[in-house]
C-alpha cells in the first residue's frame, strides 16, 4: 500500500488557500452536524513521518473546533495502564457519540514498534493484528466512523530532511532527536508496516496513505478524505434518524432585544463598569504582537512540558464575547499533546449524581499539560444562580468551595488563571446579527441566546460578586475588554505568558 | 477525644448474636432504601488500630450488600495520582447518589502520617486540615451523609497484642509487620491525631471514636451508630422527597405463574438439560468443605496480591438462583482491598453514549485484585437478546467481541472464570414466594420478576448458544446446579480455587 507516484503532486499557495477555505467551512459544519448525530468518530493519524502526523493534527485543530474533539497522544503507559490489557488505554478515552476522538500513533504504530524492537515475535504481531481488527470492527459495528491515515514519506526524502535539520536546526525545529531514532527503527520496520496496513485495511476501517513529501497536497488530500467520510456518514445517519424538531429561527423584530434594564447591581464593586470597552489594537500592531506572544507561549509551554508544570485556564464571558477565538490563538502555537480544551454544558447523569465539582476534578490535567476550560465551575455562580438552576444556599456556598478547589491546584504547583471576556449588550446584539449571516453552522443561534439577554443586569451582579469573592493572588481573575477582538486576544496571551513565565522562572 | 473508660465494656457471645441479628436486618434494609434515595454515603473508617479498622470493614461486607458499596484502600499513590492534587484520588472515586463509599484510612490518616514522618510541617498540617474540612463540608452540603470512625486502642493494649503476635504468629495472623511500624509512628503521632479529631469533628462530618479493646462491643457500637445515622438521614430525605409510585404487589393467584412452554431450543446443544439439578450436599459436609475452601482461597488471594495476579469472575444465572450468596462466600475469606464486587443493571448515559463493552473495560481491576461481576457483558446475549433490547445483528456480533475481549484479559495474565447458576422454574417460583416473606427489603419483588418467567425457554436457548460460542479453555463457563445452595457454593469455590491455583502455580 505504500507506493508513492514518482512525480510529487504540486499545489500552489493560491490553489491551496482557495480549496482550504471551502474545506474549512464544510468541515466545521460537518463537525457541528455531528454534535447532534448518533455516532462518534475515531480518527487514527499515524505514519512513518512523525512531523507530518503532528502537522495534520495541528491542521485539524486549526480548521475545526477543538472543543468537540479530544486528541490523545500515547507515550509510555502509566502504571495504571500497565496493569491492564494494552487496549485499555484506548478504550478508556473513546469519544461519546457526537464527538471526534483523534488518536496519534496508537494501536497500529504500537504494534509495528513492538515488532521492530522485537518486544513481540511474529505470532505476537499476528495476535495484535487480530485484536486491532476486532477492536475496529466493534467500534464500526456500533456506528462509529473509523478512519485511519498513514503518512508515508519515502526513505530518501526522509534522509534528506534529517540531514538538512542537522545542518540548520533553527529552520527545521520540528525535527527532534527522536526522529533520527524513528528513522532507524523504520529502516527495519517497513515490512511490518506493510503487513499491518494490508491486514487491517478493511471496509469498516480503511487506511488512507498520504504522500508526506509535500505539505500542501498532503493537507488537502487529508481534508478531502475526512470531509467525504464525515459527510457520507452523516447522510447515512440522517436517512435512518427520526425527524427532529425544526430549528428555531431567531427573532428579527426589534422587540426581540428589549431594552436592557439598568437596575441595582448588588453590594459588590461594579468591576465591569470600570473596564474601558473602547480599547483596541491596530491590525499591523496586532499581527506583530500576536507572532511575538505565540512564539513566547510556544517556548514556555515546551519548557512547562519538560518541567511537568501543568496549568488550568478558565474562560468565562458573555455569549459571542469571543472565547473560542481566544482559545484558538492560544492553542495554535502549542503542541497538540500539551493542551486539552474542554467545553462545559449540561452535565451527564453520572455527573449529576455527584457533587457539582466532581466533573471538574475528573478533568484535571496530568503533569506538563494545559487544561483550557470553555466555561467552568463558575457556571454555579453565574448561569445556575441567575437562572435559578441552583438554590441560593447552593450557589452561596460555591464561592468557598471554589476558592478551596483552586487553592489545591495551586498548592500542587499548577498555574491557575481566569478570564472574563466582556462586551456590552449592543456589541453582543451586533455579533448575534452577524452570526446569522455566516456560513458556519456552529454559530446557529437559538431563542435562548436572545432570551438570556433579558437578564443582563443579573449576570453583571453575579460577575461582580464572583470576582470579589474568588479572585486570589494565586488564581486571579482577568477582566478583559473584548469589543476589539485583537486587543482582547493579546491581553489574554500576555497574561497567560506572564503567569507561566513567573511560575517557570523563565526569562 | 481519645479517652476510653477504665473499664472495658463486655458483651457475651449470646448478647452479641441477638443484637447483631437485628442490626443486620435493619442495616441491609436501610441500604436498600438508600438505593432509591437522593444522597450518597461517605464512610471513613480509620484509626490507630489497623486490624480493628480492617475487621470493621469486613463486618460491613458481611452484614450489608457488597454490590452497592465501593470500598477504597489507599496505598502509595499511582503516578497518575501523583500528578494531581492529593484530594484527586478521593474525588475520582466518590460514590454516586444511592451508594455507599467506604474509605479506609484516606485523607485524615494521610495527614497524620505525613505530619508524623515530617513530610509536612505544622503549617502544612493546618492547611491539610482546612482542606479536609472544606472537602467534608462540600460533600455534606451536597446532601452526602459523611460519617467518620476512629478506632482507638490504648498504647498498652496495643503493645500487649504485638508482643503476643510475636510469640504466637499463627493465632495472631492478622498482625503484620506493618503494624509494628505503625505502633512506632503512632507513638509520635497521637498529639497530631488529637489535633485532627478536634479540628475536623463537625456537625456535618462528626467523628465517632470506637474503643478498640474488645471486638464485640466495638462491632455493635459501630453498627448502631451507622444504622442510626442512615435511618435519620433517610427519614430526612423521605420528608423532603416527592411521592413515588406505589410499590407493586406481586401477583399471588396461580395465573401469575403460567405454565412454562417447552418449545424448540435452537441448534445449540442443550447443555442445561444435562445438569443434574438434584445434586446436594449435607450440612455437616458443607460446613467442613466451606471452611476448607475459604482457607484455601484466603491464602491463594494473598499470594495473588503479592504476585500482582488479577482475576475476573463473571456470575450469571436465573433470578433467585443465589448469585449474591455465592459471591458473599467468596468475599468472606478475602481481604477487602483484594476484591471489588460490581453489579450491572441499566447503563448510565455516559455508558449508553459508547460501545456496550466500554462500561466493562472501565471497571477492569488493577494488578492483584479480583473483580467479581454480578451480571456482565453477557447481558448483551441474554436479556438484551431475549427482550429485544438489542437488534439481532448487535447481539450476534457480540459473541465474537466478547471472545476477543476475554482473550485480551487472559493475555494480560488475568484469570477469567464464568459461572451460570442454574435452577428450574419451579424452584424459582418457590424462592420468589419465600422472598415475599423475608424481612429483607432487598428481596422485594416486582411484576417484572414474574413476567420474565414467561420467556424461560427463550433464555434457555440463549444460554445454550452463549455457552457454545464463548466457552474457551482459558475463559471457561461453569454450569452449576444451584437447587441446593450448599452444593452450588462449594462447586463455585472449588472452581475459583482451582483456576487461581493453576495460574499461580501454587500447591
Amino acid at each position: 500500500m505504500l507506493q508513492v507516484p514518482e512525480e510529487v503532486l504540486s499545489v500552489s499557495k493560491a490553489e491551496f488557500a482557495a480549496e482550504a477555505q471551502s474545506l474549512r467551512v464544510d468541515l466545521i459544519n460537518a463537525q457541528y452536524d455531528l454534535k447532534s448525530a448518533d455516532f462518534s468518530v475515531v480518527l487514527n493519524i499515524t505514519g512513518d513521518d512523525r512531523v507530518g502526523v503532528v502537522e495534520l493534527v495541528q491542521l485539524m485543530h486549526e480548521w475545526m473546533d477543538a472543543r468537540y474533539m479530544e486528541t490523545h497522544v500515547f507515550q509510555a503507559p502509566s502504571d495504571e495502564e500497565r496493569e491492564r490489557p494494552p487496549f485499555w488505554r484506548y478504550w478508556r478515552v473513546l469519544p461519546p457519540r457526537g464527538r471526534i476522538g483523534v488518536f496519534l500513533g496508537a494501536w497500529g504504530l504500537d504494534a509495528v514498534h513492538d515488532r521492530a524492537i522485537a518486544a513481540i515475535d511474529g505470532d505476537g504481531f499476528a495476535q495484535r493484528i487480530a485484536h486491532i481488527r476486532q477492536f475496529e470492527q466493534s467500534l464500526a459495528s456500533d456506528g462509529t466512523l473509523v478512519l485511519k491515515f498513514w503518512v508515508h514519506t519515502p526513505r530518501e526524502t526522509m534522509k534528506a530532511r534529517l540531514r538538512k535539520a542537522k545542518k540548520d536546526p533553527r529552520s527545521n525545529w520540528q525535527i527532534e532527536a527522536a526522529d533520527h531514532d524513528l528513522y532507524e527503527i523504520f529502516g527495519k520496520a517497513m515490512p511490518h508496516v506493510e503487513t499491518l496496513l494490508d491486514a487491517t485495511h478493511t471496509d469498516f476501517a480503511p487506511w488512507h496513505v498520504l504522500d508526506g513529501r509535500e505539505d500542501r497536497p498532503r493537507n488537502l488530500e487529508f481534508g478531502r478524505v475526512l470531509l467525504d467520510a464525515l459527510q457520507a456518514r452523516l447522510l447515512m445517519a440522517a436517512a435512518t434518524a427520526l425527524p427532529t424538531s425544526p430549528s428555531i429561527s431567531p427573532p428579527t423584530s426589534p422587540s426581540a432585544s428589549p431594552p436592557i434594564a439598568q437596575g441595582p447591581l448588588g453590594p459588590y464593586p461594579d468591576v465591569l463598569a470600570n473596564l474601558d470597552l473602547d480599547r483596541s489594537l491596530a491590525e499591523a500592531e496586532y499581527e506583530e504582537r500576536l507572532d511575538e506572544c505565540q512564539a513566547r507561549l510556544a517556548s514556555l509551554t515546551r519548557l512547562a512540558r519538560a518541567r511537568g508544570q501543568s496549568s488550568v485556564l478558565v474562560f468565562e464571558g458573555w455569549d459571542a464575547a469571543g472565547k473560542g477565538g481566544v482559545i484558538r490563538r492560544i492553542t495554535q502555537s502549542m503542541a497538540v499533546r500539551d493542551y486539552r480544551v474542554v467545553p462545559f454544558a449540561a452535565p451527564t447523569d453520572e455527573e449529576r449524581a455527584r457533587h457539582y465539582l466532581w466533573r471538574f476534578w475528573r478533568q484535571l490535567p496530568p503533569a506538563g499539560q494545559m487544561l483550557i476550560l470553555d466555561r467552568s465551575w463558575y457556571g454555579r455562580v453565574l448561569v445556575e444562580r441567575v437562572e435559578h438552576f441552583a438554590r441560593i444556599d447552593e450557589w452561596q456556598r460555591a464561592y468557598g468551595e471554589i476558592v478551596d478547589f483552586e487553592a489545591q491546584l495551586v498548592e500542587r504547583g499548577m498555574v491557575v488563571q481566569k478570564f472574563w471576556l466582556h462586551i456590552d449588550p449592543d456589541e453582543q446584539l451586533a455579533r448575534f446579527r452577524a452570526r446569522e449571516q455566516t456560513p458556519y453552522k456552529k454559530y446557529k443561534l437559538t431563542e435562548e441566546d436572545y432570551r438570556n439577554r433579558e437578564r443582563w443586569d443579573d449576570y453583571v451582579a453575579a460577575v461582580n460578586e464572583m470576582v470579589a469573592r474568588t479572585s486570589t493572588p494565586e488564581a486571579p481573575w482577568h477582566l478583559i475588554a473584548a469589543t476589539d477582538k485583537r486587543h482582547c486576544r493579546i491581553q489574554v496571551l500576555d497574561a497567560v505568558c506572564a503567569a507561566l513565565q513567573q511560575s517557570l522562572g523563565a526569562d
